[in-house]
Order: structure tokens, then C-alpha cells, then sequence
């Protein structure tokens, strides 16, 4: 498949001179042609990663893992919804990541996130993830800097950890505007059929829409890695969100190179009977 | 939708009688039209499957659990694939039991799979399953006569809580003939991008068919209640079994009646801003 405007990543690749505020959420620099032609172009970016996880599955050794985080609203579910639109539940597998349990909180933070790395073989998407105890935490007062910046070498050595033993770590902040937001949030209290995505504990974390961009802004700078990079996607239209995604999945699975076993030369003239 | 042919399920539900040499694998109650009809009718029935499992998702309080068995390339992953094809991975997820491991050896049989079971909102798939436990011991002799009887009589009691706490079970046995699965496991080998999919042992399995069906008959007819009812599903046409399961997923989801969480009268007014 032509991927003709892949060279544009490494803009929205995160480094350590990172400034969320200079990243614009109504950007679209991967959308191109009409929306009938964008639709076909994200259902052939669907199928093509469809052709990869097959191969990543019967390859049997590498695994993927997606990270998505965002805040509300920011298009997390409808991503995995998307870009996923293609692939066999056999060989995606997604992780929820909610407030942590009474036993999940009695053990490190990473301990939840260990027990759902994806398997030999496996692509795993975690909706929310490991990301969220230097988020909330860090916005809410609870843990200070010198806690936080501890957290942030644990998570680098966790990922390091995985992308050691086979794991390619693929992250995106799925980057929206307030005003996107205010939007989406409204629309959810006025559909009868949307209402129960809203919780009245959504508004709590809007107003802290400064701060939590600021520990977005840390957290990304500190834990963007070679192996285990940092994507900010400008998230403010679902589809130029779900090509980027999409592409991005796929020109990351297209270089780990991926081949099916060799031929079994004991198989050859076998006959079953 | 219109669901003319439903009435006969029935007929391949496994009731107190049953017979697996009865059952025509080479069946095809469930095909009509052409080739190209069946496709779209396929296509419906998942399209139809996604809504129905948004609104269990919605509804966040009731669970399925599709459960299925079958011979080696009897189709258990083609089904998943297709009759899964137009869902999210976000509310359908794939539990695959292998060969138990030591850790799961050194517990009861149903450990691994209770870990597994759906939660609230969710369609869990298990890809062979607790079964396992109730054929190959049985035919490898392993197990004796009581010990097998104790056996459907503590599925029964764990299935029994499943469906007390809300889980609807559906369970499936793909059932295709010896020389259907002769020629898969010969295409399996002589293909070179398939050979992954094959080994030794699967033609060890195959000699012992005679048993396995047998150990098939008895447990089916063994743990086949009226809240976990089990089907046999003629497959040796992979589309029938495709379009058999999917309609049987969506009767059953139909049947549930699911509905959205009533509109909140709290949030009429609410203004995000």
C-alpha cells in the first residue's frame, strides 16, 4: 500500500523539548482527499493491519502493545473501535484501565499493567493505562515531584523491560480541544442513548483541564523513549484521529518485518490419512 | 431483521436422547439463496450482533459466554473471525485454553476458566474451554468412569452460577466428519503459509476419533441444561457454521431484551461548560 505522507510522524513524535500548547488538536495534516475517499482509505489501513496481526500471530514470537490515553471524550473507544474495524478478536485483545481496585491499589501501580502485556503473538490496546498514576495522582496532589519523577523512571524501566523481550511499544495522546470537548460532553447528557458514557464526575475533571495538560506535558516529555515513543495525535476530528492511528500502526508492524515460519521440510511428503 | 429459519434450532439443541452419529455434519439447515446472498446475509447477522452487543455493553449488567468445542479444524477460529467481523474488540473478548499449564494443573480444572469469565456488559468467546477437561482425559483414560460423572456434575454446578449471576451461556460443538478434517490438516500441510497452524500431534488426536466422539456424546448429553443449553452445529460447510452461530448469538442477544439505562432526569437541564 502507497503511504505517501508517513514522513510527517516524527513531528508529532514527542521529544524533550515537548510543548503541548504548541501542538494544534484541529490539526489534520493526515487527511487528505474527499470523506467517501478518507472512509475507503482508513477501511484499507484497517485491512492491511488485519494482514499484519495475522502475520504477527503466525510469526508467533513479537508483540504489540497500543497505549491510548486522552482525556474524556477524546476518542479512545471509538479509535479502537475503528482501527480495529478489520481485525479478529483471536488476535486483539483490549485492557480497560479504570480507578484501581482496593486489591490493585494494595499492590505497585504496574502491577495491574504486568498482568496484561500482551502474549507472544499478540497486538494488545490498553484503553487508559499505567499512565493514569501520573496523571491523576499528580493533578489531585497526591503524590509530589520527587514521587512523580520516580514514578516516571519505574514506567521507563517497566517499558524497557517489555521492548527487551519482544514488546514493540507504540504510545498516543489522543489531543482535543476544550471546546471539542465541551461538545462532546453535551452531547452525551442531551442523547437519551449516550447518557450512560456521562458521569457527573466527568465536569470534576474538565475544570482541571489546565493542570491536566500540564501533566500530560511531564509525563509525555519524561517517558518518550526510543523504543517506547510518545505520539500526540491531533484528535479534534475522529477521522484524521483514526488515519493517523491507523497508519501509524501500520508502518510500525510493516518494520518489525514479520515473516510466517519457514517451511517444515519434515511436512513435505506427509500424507494424512 | 427477519429471522425466517429459526425455528429450527431445536432440532440441534442436545437434549436427553442425543446422538452425535445421528448428526449430519454435511448439513446446511441454516443455508439459502446463493453464494453472494449468504455473504450479505452473514454480514447483517454480525452487523446486527454489534448493536446488540453495544447495548449489553450499555446496559452494563448482564454477560454471555459463547462457548466453543470442536475437533481440530472444525472452525472454532474461523467463527470467531467471521461471526465477530462488525463488533469492537472493546466488548468482545477471546479466552483461548491450551494445554493446562503446571500453575493451572496444580488447581482445580475450573480455576482458569472462572478467571476468565465474562463481566458485566461483556461477550466473552472461550476457544475450547473447561470441555477440554471432560475428553481428552477421558479418552487418554486418565480419568475414570465416577471421576468423568463428577466432572459434568461440577460443570453443571459452575455453570449453574454463571447463569444465577446473570451470564447467558451458549454453547456450541462444531461437528465435521473425518474426511472434512483429512483434507484441512492435508491443505495445512501443504501449504507453506499454513504449516504453523499444524503439528505431529494433531494426527495423533485424529487416530483416536472413534473416542473423542464418544467422549464428545456423553458429556454433551451430560451437561446440556436448560440455562446452558448445547447445540451441535454441522460444519463441514464453514458458512453454514458461520451463519448458524451468528443467528443463534443474535436470537439469543434478541432474546434478552436489552435495553439502554433509562434517561437520568438529573442531567435534563445540565449546560457543560
Amino acid at each position: 500500500m502507497s503511504l505517501p505522507i508517513m514522513s510527517s510522524f516524527k513531528k508529532y513524535r514527542v521529544g524533550d523539548k515537548f510543548k503541548l500548547d504548541r501542538c494544534n488538536p484541529a490539526a489534520t495534516p493526515f487527511l487528505e482527499g474527499t470523506e467517501a475517499q478518507q472512509a475507503r482509505q482508513l477501511d484499507a489501513l484497517a485491512i492491511e493491519l488485519d494482514k499484519l496481526q495475522n502475520l504477527l500471530h503466525a510469526a508467533g514470537q513479537r508483540k504489540v502493545l497500543l497505549v491510548l490515553q486522552g482525556m474524556d471524550t477524546s476518542g479512545k473507544d471509538g479509535t479502537i473501535r475503528w482501527v480495529f474495524s478489520r481485525t479478529s478478536p483471536l488476535g486483539v485483545r483490549v485492557a480497560a484501565f479504570k480507578a484501581p481496585t482496593e486489591e490493585e491499589r494494595a499492590r505497585d501501580f504496574l502491577w495491574r499493567c504486568h498482568a496484561v502485556v500482551p502474549r507472544a503473538g499478540e497486538l494488545t490496546v490498553w484503553n487508559r493505562s499505567h499512565y493514569e498514576d501520573v496523571l491523576v495522582p499528580v493533578v489531585e496532589g497526591w503524590i509530589d515531584k520527587a514521587q512523580t519523577r520516580r514514578r516516571y523512571a519505574q514506567i521507563n524501566d517497566f517499558e524497557r523491560l517489555l521492548t527487551e523481550t519482544g514488546t514493540v511499544i507504540v504510545k498516543c495522546m489522543l489531543h482535543i480541544s476544550p471546546e471539542v470537548q465541551r461538545q462532546r460532553l453535551q452531547e452525551r447528557v442531551d442523547t437519551p442513548g449516550k447518557q450512560w458514557k456521562f458521569s457527573m464526575g466527568d465536569l470534576d475533571v474538565r475544570k482541571k483541564w489546565v493542570p491536566y495538560q500540564a501533566a500530560y506535558e511531564k509525563a509525555l516529555r519524561a517517558t518518550s523513549t526510543r523504543d517506547a515513543p510518545w505520539y500526540v495525535i491531533p484528535a479534534d476530528s475522529k477521522m484524521h484521529r483514526n488515519l493517523m492511528i491507523a497508519r501509524l500502526l501500520v508502518k510500525t508492524l510493516d518494520r518489525m518485518d514479520l515473516r510466517v515460519p519457514p517451511s517444515d521440510p519434515a511436512l513435505e511428503a506427509l500424507v494424512v490419512t
